[in-house]
């Protein structure tokens, strides 16, 4: 069979009608708009409780911008790097890729009945996350990237769009694309509002993102870091052709966090705002130094609106992050007490 | 020895005085400054001789710009690469970075005497440039790439800024940072000012590029999509650092450019301009499907004012571009009757 028809076969079952309602869906996002007004007045970070942290963000923002100020930061120093999962939408009760992965890799299957004694495939077929997650990052990632291996990354990216227009997480009852943080979508606006650059920053895989980060944080497909799989350049049947390949290519996670930065970004950033023990090296490169620096860590203590959740859970665990936050300067922002809504509603 | 320490002896001679000039120097190059001024009356790339060349150009960029028009786009997606050896500034008789590394492989012979023995070093400390082109892509970037591997990317950076600030070129007498072509300048600008985000999209080492890129060409750090070698992040005496690796991690030559495209940038881009073969699959890829699109090839035609080279060089080699330029709907751009002036005087 030519490559051409077997990727068309492929594609069966989310051909072009499934696509082109992925497409809409995604379109029909609120391209750009914030979550929510601000308040009479004016006053920025309005969906934040008066706080300490949303004092110091402030504080921050104003320094930043106010030449002669000792704070004050040149507009191409001004880089504020954010994770994805649990920092700028909802990762529990299992990352969403991983959600999503875990119903493709059992579709998949059927093309692949070694995978029945094969790990990590075994485990993610038995839907038991804990047991791929304690695999690590390779095998983890290997789930969450490698979903249709085999399609271009555009044809990859339109059919995540066409599952997040439809996929409800299984307790909040909404859209995952409905479950990102309100207050942290301000913040990302309040900051490019002051002339920050507003970068995603994410273990997760690049083109997983890159399937809602422009309507839902009106953040560029180039303004993002993330884990990659290899990629390859063919021209099959006279159209030049990008291929997922079904190997892992780069982790953005841990210590490939800076390592990330430093080959996409270019140069070392201000601001990080991060939610676990992954985000520890992201936030200590940024926050070493001299000059105006500033690490925060989003705390999930809120079970009543979201989840609580930090030294004993496998997702988004955080423990050294906790530990260390005072010795290193960082803010631990609460979600029960910081903001004052969750969601939009 | 402990790895600071390491560290310190080997930036020895490069050290905090060469360090600051370089920076200084590097500070004093002309920041965002375009090389000439348009002719008056304002029209656009006036550096360009009237030719069809130039003509299209101006067309492709106002159609671009003007809503309704079939040649409208998206200011999204307005997204131009440019290959930077070549199709910016001068290559020949070598690669600027080539011509630095092996100057650096001369001064780390003295810590790695079985490089005498062992290729693809052997050539390069016999300063046997074609016996190094032959060894491919690979070999010539552990050249390129590794020199000074053990060291920061900003030290690295620092460090060729230090040598662009008094290295000449052999024949032409002038820094290689004032051998940038002026009309592409100038053709940057003109983008930039209609919208487009212009790329560099080179098979050069990234952190090479960015220790001259923002002065000469006005693009930021973040926009560069290169060739990169491994880098690690570890807490080295109590101080986050980066270390370049003696591996080379991505070669973004031929059919690397549109994969590193996609990785980094996400976009189909709509114009690509390039000199060489190894721009082929950029131009191909840029150049594919509906829409506006636009590929060019720098011709090096031009040996009075500066080189005259395709089939035969090693360097900027360029055979296939030029036999299917015009079945692919490609500009072929003569030096010598396009451009009005070749270097700012």
């Amino acid at each position: 069979m030519d490559q051409r028809i077997s990727r068309r076969i492929f594609l069966q079952g989310t051909g072009a009608a499934a696509f082109a309602l992925g497409l809409a869906s995604h379109a029909s996002l609120a391209q750009g708009t914030p979550v929510a007004s601000p308040v009479a007045g004016g006053a920025p970070l309005s969906l934040w409780n008066e706080s300490p942290v949303r004092t110091a963000l402030i504080d921050f923002v104003t320094a930043a911008t106010t030449e002669g100020s000792p704070g004050y930061l040149d507009p191409a120093d001004r880089i504020a790097v954010f994770d994805n999962d649990g920092t700028l939408w909802c990762e529990q009760p299992a990352y969403v890729q991983l959600v999503y992965a875990m119903e493709v890799v059992q579709v998949l299957f059927e093309q692949h009945p070694e995978w029945a004694n094969e790990e990590p495939y075994k485990s993610a077929l038995a839907g038991d996350i804990p047991g791929l997650l304690a695999q690590g990052d390779y095998a983890t990632l290997t789930i969450m990237n490698l979903s249709y291996a085999g399609i271009s990354p555009d044809e990859y990216i339109a059919m995540v769009a066409d599952w997040l227009a439809t996929a409800k997480h299984p307790t909040l009852d909404r859209l995952y694309t409905e479950l990102i943080y309100s207050p942290m979508v301000e913040l990302l606006g309040y900051l490019r509002d002051n002339g920050f650059q507003t970068w995603i920053v994410s273990g997760g895989g690049l083109e997983f993102i890159r399937a809602f980060s422009e309507p839902a944080y009106d953040i560029p497909l180039s303004q993002i870091v993330a884990s990659t799989i290899e990629t390859e350049y063919a021209v099959i049947e006279a159209t030049p052709t990008l291929t997922r390949i079904d190997q892992v290519n780069f982790i953005s996670n841990g210590p490939g966090k800076p390592v990330g930065i430093s080959h996409v970004i270019g140069r070392q950033p201000v601001l990080a705002f991060g939610n676990s023990d992954g985000d520890y090296q992201m936030l200590q490169y940024t926050t070493a130094g001299d000059g105006p620096r500033m690490g925060l860590l989003l705390h999930h203590d809120d079970a009543e609106r979201e989840f609580a959740y930090d030294r004993e859970s496998i997702i988004g665990h955080l423990a050294k992050g906790l530990d260390d936050a005072s010795a290193n300067g960082w803010y631990i922002v609460s979600m029960k007490n910081d903001f004052a809504e969750v969601f939009a509603s």
